[in-house]
């Protein structure tokens, strides 16, 4: 008799995105007159720039001629493209081979396929609040215990709370763990990790040879250079970290799908030879994973030009615009919000401490907004909501205005 | 201590298909003047046809307007190509709802993926020779013992031998297994199940409670009306099976990326409700995956148009002429061929029974030609190598006068 993988059965509750989907969808069932706002999910608006768009129709034209066609590509990507990253990566001052670089269907999927080339008694430790793909796809794959529903939080995976107190990046754990998820720029809160921040965590883990999973989806939203937008901009991260990225935020590409993964060679771990991560990760990549599409990955080349760089900023600066007028327009009416400085998401305190989901419903119902609970990312973000900027300038302005004139605090 | 997922150690050696293309560029290097003729991997070579290549652009197009574009879209895909799915079942008999269909962005991630829902108690069964993703993934998951290298298997997995004596299609296991991986038209031997040897298969997996997993990646080259193109024109095969199938083969999306996977919520497991294989399915891709590239999926769209169908059709014929060359041409010098009627693939016997591996450098140093050795897919490939047809015409004539002129039988 065929049996289920019983971890799913631990998963606290659904996803959280369709569940806020599911919310809205029934309010505006009952209320087919009103008109939604939407700050909720981080999902991009804006149509994809000339550059991009010409690059996409190359990709296309390609494969509508016999001399130009291709079939399947390399599962670690189209090596113009990793050339690209890598020359991205040296403005940084970080220097990487291309094999280091691995191209994927987006940053989602690499973050949550990660874990399954480490082995299943890795003590896990995430920020608290975090993105829900990081824990989720630690259950399933069996390295928790139960989730505890008093707490909001799952035996054996240990929480880094992030809150006001510490500017929403706490510091390394205290006990002993193995493998670090952090994200910075933070989705959901917005904090953004300074080079001294990330230095204590590269130490942590070189000293306990751990493994840090760095996720900077959000990197080029930051505008402060003094900031770091990677983590091997950071001593000692080549020797203990690895990187997610994707084009979603960069280009608009959520989705077009295209993303990547740093590994780099110099990656040490159970003190075998270096390049054994990277040569773990590739071979993971090329047993479950076919490339990125062809046509896509051609998106992502003319993302790296310097005209499609240029309309990119264009584009992450309307977003930012956005971001400062929720920012803005919240602290106007006495709400405390953070972030969205140097990130397109705000995290904001519920007026009086109600809890996120409270807050989520009286949101909708009385001024007509979308916001993500901030409890749906941990125990942490209890009391707080994720405002996202990615929106069209009139829609972001009308919920500003409406939460303004409407929410009854 | 981070410590990685020890499972990997126990792969046999690198994927087949780079180890291929390693010894094709090692044996190229050595004789730059020589031209490499390709019957290796089933790689598509002819460009995609007018209807599709519209429907890419206009994907495109989309998303250069603020009017149609489109960020992130169900994991699960769009319904609109989810409808035209379950239209295309519909005219073979088998009716299904739009969400027992799961678009992707590939067979092969599927294939590889779908052993995740399952326990890691289940014993799992292969037909031998087998598409090295179905064992690999399963070994990495921790489902399998050591690599046997007399054996050239793995204990703890169930294998299939699929030999001339039945056809190249193993009627069910003697003892009990839970999971049955099914490849019909067969890849690497190009045989295809008759109704009967599948409703033999579908009635062990119901009275046994075992599952299948039916990779129907090349149903559009089967000619013969007679033969099943979906396990779900079985009798009972709704309550046990589920299906894998691929854009890949039928309309030249091998580098485009774009399949499904049919998860009917009448898959009974475990003696729980129907539609938690379905739940389950739906929960993994909607936590590790994004969907589809949108872009894609309107090529997808594209193909199940009557214009895109008929030209799918064309793409196909082509191949499928390409097959006949091959099987005639190597039959003609006495050499014994299987295959290529229903499928893209000739499974070829070597000549003296000489060994996989022996005849891939044979063919390679004597004729030029690349082929895939028998023995990467399993024990009972040995002795054979398989030759694709996908390639052009011209490629495909001159690799047949090759071996025929060349190759020292």
């Amino acid at each position: 008799m065929a049996t289920i993988n019983a971890n799913y059965n631990k998963l606290a509750a659904g996803y959280l995105f369709p569940e806020i989907a599911r919310r809205a969808r029934a309010y505006q069932e009952k209320n087919p007159g009103v008109e939604l706002l939407r700050l909720g999910i981080g999902n991009t608006t804006e149509p994809l720039t000339p550059a991009i768009i010409q690059g996409l129709h190359s990709g296309v034209d390609k494969l509508a001629s016999v001399a130009t066609y291709t079939g399947y590509g390399d599962e670690q990507g189209d090596t113009r493209l990793r050339e690209a990253l890598c020359n991205y990566y040296k403005q940084l001052g970080v220097h990487l081979q291309v094999d280091d670089i691995f191209i994927s269907d987006g940053a989602k999927p690499d973050s949550g396929n990660i874990q399954s080339i480490f082995g299943l008694d890795n003590i896990v430790a995430v920020q608290d609040p975090a993105y829900p793909v990081y824990v989720d796809t630690n259950v399933i794959a069996g390295r928790t215990g139960q989730f505890n529903p008093e707490k909001g939080l799952y035996d054996g995976i240990v929480y880094m709370p992030c809150t006001d107190a510490n500017g929403f990046f706490s510091p390394p754990p205290n006990q002993k763990v193995d493998i670090i998820y952090l994200c910075s720029p933070n989705n959901p809160t917005g904090a953004v990790a300074s080079r001294e921040q990330l230095q204590q965590f590269v130490d942590y883990a070189n000293k306990h040879k751990a493994v840090i999973i760095f996720d900077a989806a959000y990197s080029f939203f930051i505008k402060d250079p003094n900031l770091p937008k990677s983590i091997f901009e950071i001593d000692g991260a080549q020797e203990c970290a690895l990187e997610i990225s994707s084009f979603s935020k960069i280009a608009g590409f959520t989705g077009v799908r295209l993303g990547w993964a740093v590994v780099p060679k110099t990656l040490v771990i159970e003190n075998t030879n270096p390049g054994k991560v990277n040569s773990l990760w590739n071979r993971r990549q090329t047993t479950f994973f076919n490339g990125a599409s062809n046509i896509v990955q051609e998106g992502g080349l003319a993302v790296f030009t310097s005209a499609g760089m240029n309309e990119c900023r264009g584009l992450i600066d309307y977003y930012m615009h956005n971001a400062s007028i929720i920012k803005e327009g919240m602290q106007k009416i006495g709400l405390t919000a953070y972030g969205g400085d140097n990130a397109p998401y705000i995290w904001m305190k519920t007026p009086h401490n109600i809890k996120s989901w409270e807050f989520f419903d009286k949101l909708l119902h009385e001024a007509h907004v979308v916001c993500t609970p901030g409890s749906g990312f941990g125990p942490s973000g209890e009391g707080y909501v994720r405002l996202s900027s990615f929106g069209h300038r009139e829609n972001i302005i009308k919920a500003v205005r409406s939460i303004q004139d409407n929410l009854k605090i």
